[in-house]
């Protein structure tokens, strides 16, 4: 098994995405960082990825020189991660695809419906692969979760109820605290708040556990800190392709929850709950029976559950192997190797639908719309 | 302290809820129970009556019966409890307080609203109490909460955020089981399921523990059991009257939510949060802070939690209890001692105000409505 | 079903246990409660008696008054609970058995193994019921892990696993605290301080879930704050009479336990946890299964564990109701019915010979004593 | 900053242990593998060394193999990791400590006291790095803990509270398992079975914590499943050097208990508590206080805690970074930079110590022993 060749753009010094990337991709041996444009300062850019051992040659000073570089590079990277800030995502993802190298791109996606739709033609076109970095489905325990739905161990399913919640931005001291303000500034962050920011992960992994889309949705955005025009808590009802009924809360301002991402399911014979912040166990409920508790490293977890636990029963993984199984499916991709179900561009796009969905929905006090991207309808 | 005199109406033999109230009154020695007619067959209500200890002259028949006996019986009964099937309670509740008896009337006090608006006019008239058995709002460490939110510990509120829900409807044998079955049929159920049924507890435990009241509101009901004609599943956003954002989602077929009640607050400087399987504590945020766990019975809690704090810290008290923190207050109302805050007929009516708008709000697709009785607009 | 007639030895104005007693004797609706020497004040007992409704005449200045007086009654007591000081539960015990009393003692029911040998002896030839308060072993979850032992569930038991810790004794403040320094005092409380108090208990558990006895033991013993004789720590390694293993920690010096009641008994095909601050839920592994949660009032729970659960699934039941679950299986010994394992005079002489052995244990060291009162050697 | 060359003695296909330890070296950067004598069996070792991107130089066929090769390379690995049988560990260590490498020693580091005591002059002869993986005290957590003891938080510690307990060993099927079967051969496993396996990792995490070191136990040791020599189920209670009282519980027959290794803290005014399947989160009791939640990320950590948590507040990380973080202070150490208290070959030693003397005390009925090695009497 050679490693492939890995590069990065942004992530830079100071960065906390940047690290969850590098020891994802570096955890399992399957990539060498190879390349990188990890910062808007060129110098410090360069600077910053030799220090982490890559050579003068590939420590670029921006995205636009490793494309060039990279692309007639004998050992051109095998796959590119772009972590840059939001409003680029969608121009660098594109000219990577468009040069033929495989992406993965952290969320969001892209800004627009419209350039989601664009990302999902050119990565079709290309035949190169477009990751979304929905980290949280990769966790081994959310995949069991999905296996369980897949093999009707919960009969047809009733019901979704997901959760992205936490307490941060509660002091509301955003006109002090930049880090804050931008999020609710619709000059930074586009249509949406905290629908954008967490609740699409949580709406993503409900998507993915049943392995069936967003139909439809309503919406109930609030801002309860005065001063903020994005929102700051929002509620949204949705129904599924299949019919399933759906409940999304996510806030900011929940003052108590750390990390308050969890999701149950709820079918005709059984019933799951799992938590972000106890990840290794899922609570099953058998009609008829008593509550269990799955352990992740148990034995007989559905393949792709058992195959991303790294250590026995009972010792936790967290979220940095969480990123890093994200990274063991793209190098099983990339190799043609078996591989889970990485999230992709139509997760990016859908995602991006859902969010302007719930913004029109919420304008206009609830009203139930569309959630499918015009392509998909 | 002499002994009040207590009567109840329903809660014959095999009856749920009859040994709840029964424990409750009687478990701190403020009530005798003296009266009863106990059950829709006369002969078995006075039979099971007299096993208990009640009179033979005062086992009655029905509850006109009783109505005309304690009327001008001279130790007449100081409380009659209403706990008979639902259609029923307004008729009765109305003929007791129109004799200028107290009545504790099991939820939901009435079907309509403008019985509501009836039986509010009515008890104000009388100068009786007219109490209705929302009894999570009595557990000590609700009451702490309430307290909290009063004294301004958490700042204004900006959010609060109530479940309802479990999973002992998932089986769908509704027409093998007449328990289930009543509850999904309008006949019998009136206009909503569990709306009606779960639902308004734990929208009262919101307008109690805030000390605020719905404003509006839009709801989402799903039937997710083929065959169901009421709601099985509800979301219900809302504005109280203070501008309070809330969510509230109740549900029946959540398997693995055994009893899954429970309620956060969030204000600007702390937030709360509440499960009824674990009433013995609450977690609170400060800002700036850490989670800190409240335990029922630790020093310093605010005075209504403390006095009813019977056993010390972390000697857990549960549900008959809680009932019976019911029956603490209303011997102290009937009394004329200091009380803490008990729910009554005003209750009973935003109750069902509350479930008819969200009645038709769902039919409205998600229409914001007053979820205000007419005559508190 | 005609009530039966209750008295009450000390538990007077201000006292903790007092009310516990009141409200498990009257829960039900088994006892009235119609005598009682309340106080050692006498006046003050005597008019506590009747604002609790007792009748003057059976409001009684001390125990040997009221030995008098109901020892003729015609309705006499059916029952005397014995709340007094410890060091007087002896003497009173034996001279209402001897009176051919039913008697039910708080613990401990004697200062020494041959006061214990006494009672039980007694207590035998009278042909009366001795029962002492071992409330704990009343919890419905509790006796559900008694019957899944005897039916044989976990197999053949290997090892017992109990704690009773707190940190109520934390402070050291024992100078300034009455209430603290006598356990710690031999004078007052006899040979030995947090294992008399507490570890009992959870001792006592052991035996009881398992239907097995002590056989043997070895403690060590510390007294971690400064100018304590008797210990406030202590750890006992125990064997049963069928050779399974026992492990009892407890402690009054630990901080962030509250009531830390807890334990675990593991066989050969089965392990069971239980809390007392969460009294409801079992968590059970079966070998080569999951852990399950077994809930208080869920379907096909043991003849026991059912019978004694008021509410249903998921209400919460606590500490009280526990204590009125002796009195449910008191009401019913006392009329011939069926009842369930009362902890009786052999508990009492059991754990009173093991907390000697304990002693006798950590003053050599640590040596391998017997547990067994001689008597039942 | 270079990386660091790294190669590892064992850990080969399908082994359990060496794929933590490459992620462990891997995950931050700090160390390329560079070296490896893999597997028992040297041409798989050298095949699956050259798999893992090791040059064929340097995969070696065996250990001594691997020491000639590495002595005289010019780019010589900076650390050497023994993952092998624990009876080779001492003479693997002693040999590339006397050639002057670093090493990191699986746990135990020997099989005798005398050994470990060899290896602590020879570690401290050579100026060389002897580090044992006790990866647990590697924990952010962990780290917060020692730092609060450390810095008074909880006054003088009175008693530590340490557990570690499993049912992996339940089944008693030993005859058919040889991964369970040789735990409990003294042949094999030598003097003790689960004391050896899993205590000393709760032991060494108490000593670690307090930041003292054992003086003193009395042991009590059982083997619960029958044909079993060495214990599976041992109590241990300890006095450490300051006084502090200790008890150690450890099982393999705890059905129920997946990794059941937790410790509390108790001091004159503060409690703490710590539990490996949440190990993000202390719960911790101030004297006075409430129970407050201290979560990894927070604010205001103490600077080891603070530096070894790598995503932000409530993001779960896991044992593989507790491995890591082991690596992250050896390679602060190589290159002489501050870095935090590595478990060194005196924990190796006291803990072997502690075996023994356990394995005595149990022998003699429990009698206290000497815990110390004799080099620090």
């Amino acid at each position: 098994m050679t490693r492939l060749n890995w590069g990065m753009i942004g992530g830079g010094d100071g960065s906390q995405i940047g690290p969850a990337h590098r020891m994802g991709a570096q955890a399992d041996g399957n990539f060498s960082f190879v390349a990188g444009a990890l910062d808007a300062d060129a110098d410090r850019g360069k600077s910053y990825a030799q220090s982490l051992g890559i050579a003068p040659d590939r420590a670029y000073g921006n995205w636009r020189d490793m494309l060039e570089g990279e692309r007639e590079h004998p050992d051109r990277v095998d796959l590119v991660t772009v972590a840059t800030p939001n409003s680029t995502h969608f121009e660098i993802t594109r000219a990577f695809l468009e040069a033929g190298f495989n992406v993965l791109c952290e969320k969001p996606m892209t800004m627009t419906v419209e350039e989601g739709e664009e990302i999902v033609r050119l990565a079709r076109e290309a035949g190169r692969i477009c990751a979304v970095n929905y980290c949280y489905s990769a966790y081994p325990m959310v995949r069991q979760m999905k296996a369980m739905v897949a093999a009707g161990e919960l009969g047809a399913i009733r019901c979704v109820v997901a959760n992205f919640s936490h307490g941060h931005h509660a002091a509301g001291d955003d006109a002090d605290n930049p880090r804050v303000r931008w999020r609710y500034d619709p000059a930074q962050a586009g249509v949406s708040g905290q629908m954008a920011d967490c609740g699409i992960h949580a709406l993503h992994m409900a998507s993915f556990i049943l392995g069936d889309e967003l139909r439809s949705l309503s919406a109930d955005f609030a801002s309860t800190v005065p001063g903020r025009v994005l929102e700051d808590d929002a509620m949204v009802n949705f129904r599924t392709e299949k019919g399933t009924v759906g409940r999304l809360w996510t806030s900011t301002i929940a003052l108590g929850r750390q990390h308050g991402l969890d999701i149950q399911v709820f079918g005709e014979t059984g019933g799951l709950r799992w938590a972000s912040e106890q990840p290794n166990q899922i609570h099953y409920h058998r009609l008829g029976g008593r509550v269990e508790i799955i352990e992740k490293g148990e034995a007989g977890l559905h393949g792709d559950a058992a195959r991303l636990s790294r250590v026995p029963i009972a010792h936790p993984e967290g979220f940095p192997l969480a990123v890093a199984n994200i990274y063991v499916d793209l190098a099983a991709r990339i190799r043609g190797e078996v591989a889970g179900a990485l999230p992709g561009a139509e997760d990016g796009l859908r995602s991006m639908a859902a969010v302007y969905a719930a913004v029109d929905s919420a304008r206009r006090d609830g009203a139930w719309v569309d959630a499918r991207p015009p392509m998909f309808r």
